[in-house]
């Protein structure tokens, strides 16, 4: 049905197509496309090796280009997809390895008819394409922003060992898709500033726009990764207050009772009052003699506790419980 | 009513008209504006979008600009809002979403007829728009100051949990407001380096004094950043030393009265004195029997007690109580 | 046999020659190659020292090309070697220190009588040979992909005090690569600009993909140096959620016994009920002579047991163990 | 006096006159003077408001320069006070806000009838003024280098909680200093880099002479923030040490006499020997009958000790007291 | 003698002279060498004051040239010292404040009437010493990097509180041989791109090897800075390392002998067990009167004991002892 598809293009030379390939298992069409089409072989290279930053190759027949589509996955990474564009006179072939993508906007509008049609339509296609693939950046990122925010009630509540790591995997995730924003950013740059017989001038407003969405998205992933960096801190920070709060009480009760325990040790030893030859000791521990000993203990014991309780309250250290 | 206006703006072509829209409810009129003024739908896209950094358009019909004002709200955030200002021969349209801003000084002093007029009026409101815009940033930033000031105060003070919360928000703010005032100043250079046709060079002097507050603008900025910073650094330093102080309390204490409980402890042994023969064990805890061994033990605990305060006070831990 | 070799390599001038020499220790033979070859002496300084960033130099009868090839030790150290590339009129001399190297792929190739001829093979083997150079580093940075792996699967199974050391040679070691690839995509990019002259433009289109590749090669390595910067932060935040851990235990056990030892003191006093005269001191610890005063105080201790694990486990310290 | 001034001023057009105006708060006096000597609005405006960057500006009929002038304050802080320079055809125009400055050097000089004398003098003051203003840097530099010292001298003496705010202010103030350096710098840059008309050729060599000199501040400024940011992690790092040190103590001296104190508790034990019937039970603590027992216990005590001791000798715990 | 050679001098203006002139304390000849070379004052200046960066000024009758020689001095600072280079038509004039320096293998190799000659010797020279000079770089940073290689033991094996002192300081040391190799590296780029009249071309591919000698230099220094940067985090890991050993230690202690001591502190109860009237208390304390009480009591503390032990193994806390 390839051979069908080229003999209708062939035929319909006044025609504007878009041939979209899913999937690269089948060598020998994308063979038969590099022939057909004039492909540089080194352009399908980078097609087929699937990892490309973003860039426009104005080399060889056609316009070439690609982009990244970025996806939020369950497992909180991010899957980034390339879309390679070849732009000829009258055709479009764009080429991706998956089969879901975002574009289902795009095909629709152009089933419907609807859309914009003007005088060079195929980069007007082009445009669009790309368009749709940085407009899909924003509901990612509205994605992650929600799941920072879940990081960050997380931290604020119950804040686990594994916290860091995956605020720390976010921060790389933003980080892959800085750089490939940086580099869409560079293309579209590249597209602005290149002659008109490259990209008529008329499209090049709509790029133009393209290139202030994806300048945005770089203003919200840099926004995320100092929101990221403060997370950490904040985690760091937080394992410290903690460990603030154990030594406290670990502080004020061995402060308390330590003391205590000794006072009540004296009193436990054994110092003989009686001598053998039924004689008294009057100094050894005369305390333990005494009508209202323990009570007077005890009362003491009581002012020891309430004067230590009386400094930690004023050091403020019974505040945070 | 917008017709009536429009038809007075028709009729009085020798006049400057300020066209002053604030909400974008009214999707017709922003419509009707768009088809009367001849302004690009990309860059209505733009004003309605409500997102766009600080920037200069020499597309189309109209000079094109987008500023932003910032106010402090009263949760210590900054808000942002969008002003774009659209200059042609002898209009100026001005649209905004809040109803509130910091122009009414500007206003004020256009009704009554006060205020420099010159060749060119339009680029000289759109200067004096974009002038009020900035220098409306100078009390925002010292309201900042203010409460960075009491950040500080609260941190020098009775610091809290949410402290360090408080000064990475405010750094995430800065950093925004520095990104608009980047744009900010990119968009006044461009301005200056644009040619006599777009802005009259006779207006251009009174944007380099713009140019010159932005820039006061971005010192400021990158003051408050370093501060907060320090803030930061002194905040971790804090949690610190009250560890530091914490443990030192209960090193004291556990120093001291652990060794003397043990003390205590041993002269609580029931080491037996008389075997079942009536024969004495002469080597079991002969100071229990001696007349004067409580008071030689208490006199020993204090000798211990005093040499490790003398200890504690030569390391400087009595010091910071 | 250099002798013969030149022989026929100045009999042959029609074909294409690779001299390809490994070793530096026969000075006479480096010598006679400088003078018949017209290598400039600083070059050959150059080829000898062998620490020298990849660089291009025009300068002299031949092209002059620096590589560097990578290889991941036993160790966990990455070795790098120089290979020297000079380009002739038909023919290529290399130079390296090592016998082993990762183009024998390319030789094998070329005996084999493969691979493409075109009007100017000379740059296009030197193109090869920078080809496989470079392609040769995707390996090397795999094996240290998994050995990263590693390191985080140490991390967060047994860390030990080495694997931060480990981590810090291995971001160090990354440095290295990262400056080697970065001279690397200079020299390419200095390839790229070169008039038709120096490098034919058809075999730039080749250089052109070399040079994608070095920036995919940078791209890997910025990525392992942030996930290493994870790591560390990882280890050091491991390292205080340990120390967490050890002080909950103290204060846990010490928080329920040492008070509990106190109140065990407390009954473990001396104090005594009987005076010499026969009268009871009723206040002198009465509790001990309660029928029941053993189970009483033994329910009291369990009471405080429970209350204190109620209020550890409402403080979340129970949890991690 | 002033219009004496002006009127000496005009009657001796073939002088050259430096208008030395100290304070702005005789607002018709700079009126007056913005009027007779064409200075721009704006540019007074900048004069007044009394802050602004170092900058040259080339618009209007005089040259005008800002340069600011650095005071070391007794409080450790900087402070930096600007100078406005007007260079018009035979007459120089200051203006500073306070009456004190650096310039006396330069104005006894000119007094006494010193100094070169030029062609165009005018430009040569201007030149002397900065130079002055700039060489001034130097001795402000040595102040803080010696407060630098002293709380260098602080840390490894005796440390307290305002040392780190104190470092961190100072780097502060030099972060504030480095910012004018480079604003001046870039002045003097332009100053190089305008043509002869603006700046004769033959005074060029002397600004040059200036720029060295900022250079020369800013590697100053650049290697004291270095130093604040090590006495920064210095700092820190004793925090962590002194921790260290406490815990030692106090690890040492509870798992000294924590078990000792545990054997010690296990005979005051008060199993019974002897039952109702008489008879004796030989298993209950046979060890406080033994004749020895007291001494055997002591001695065993003295070997749990010494053990420990060693184990922390060799742990190296025991050396830094 | 200054007068004899400069009449020598006049008198052989065919020859090459270098004059080499070392230390500052004779103004009269400095100013008579001033004179008779035609140098700038300015430039006299550079060279006295001693503190300058690299750098080359074409101003002048004579080209003038600044290296800075580096030594590493036994208190582990570097030493930075200035030579200042003037070179006429026929004469080359050296001026250092030291009378040691690294240019003697030079001189050697002069007054040997060895070396290369060429057209212009006089540049060639220049090229020489300032070849020298940065070729002394390499020995230096050998020596430095075996102090690293000192540090490192040190932190591996005894590290004490200095340590990171001596690191930092290094560090800063390490910045300013930055600072000076960047500067010189410039010079160097001033001098390649400088015409064929100021520098002969076939002089430059000398200063080309220079060149790639100072970006070696850089290398160096980078890599010692990240060495560095590794050290101060290791260090700082240590010390919390360490402090998770002490408070290992504590706990282990603490929990094994706390919770023993409680269970011998509740025997060591005074529960009677006789009421007044003879009748027996049999609920008090009945395990004192058990024959086995005493070593079922044991048996249980040994498993207390076994059962900690057993849980601080798991945990891993007994490995790293």
């Amino acid at each position: 049905d390839y051979n069908e598809l080229l003999q209708y293009f062939r035929a319909n030379p006044q025609l504007q197509h878009w041939i979209d390939i899913r999937g690269y298992r089948d060598i020998t069409l994308l063979e038969k496309i590099l022939a057909d089409f004039q492909i540089h072989p080194l352009q399908m290279e980078d097609v087929i090796s699937d990892y490309q930053r973003p860039k426009m190759d104005t080399e060889g027949k056609n316009l070439f280009f690609i982009s990244r589509m970025i996806t939020f996955l369950p497992d909180h990474c991010l899957d980034d997809d390339q879309i390679s564009i070849f732009v000829g006179a009258n055709y479009i072939i764009t080429f991706q390895s998956d089969y879901e993508d975002c574009l289902d906007v795009l095909r629709t509008r152009i089933k419907a008819g609807r859309g914009v049609v003007r005088k060079s339509p195929v980069h007007y296609i082009a445009y669009a394409i790309m368009d749709v693939t940085i407009d899909n950046y924003f509901p990612v990122l509205a994605q992650v922003g929600d799941y920072l925010e879940e990081l960050e009630d997380t931290l604020f509540g119950q804040p686990n060992k594994k916290l860091l790591n995956e605020i720390l995997n976010m921060k790389r995730e933003m980080l892959k898709v800085r750089r490939i924003a940086w580099s869409e950013r560079d293309k579209l740059n590249e597209i602005l500033r290149s002659d008109n017989n490259t990209i008529p001038d008329d499209i090049k407003i709509y790029f133009k726009d393209v290139y202030d969405h994806i300048v945005q998205v770089l203003d919200i992933v840099d926004n995320y990764r100092e929101l990221m960096g403060n997370l950490t801190e904040l985690y760091l920070s937080n394992v410290s207050n903690r460990m603030n709060e154990i030594m406290k009480v670990l502080t004020i009760i061995s402060s308390i009772f330590i003391p205590l325990s000794f006072v009540a040790g004296v009193y436990g030893m054994n110092f003989s009052r009686e001598n053998p030859d039924g004689t008294i000791n009057y100094l050894n521990m005369p305390e333990l003699y005494h009508p209202y000993g323990y009570i007077i203990l005890l009362a003491i014991m009581l002012l020891i506790l309430l004067g230590q309780l009386y400094f930690f309250y004023r050091k403020g250290w019974l505040r945070s419980f």
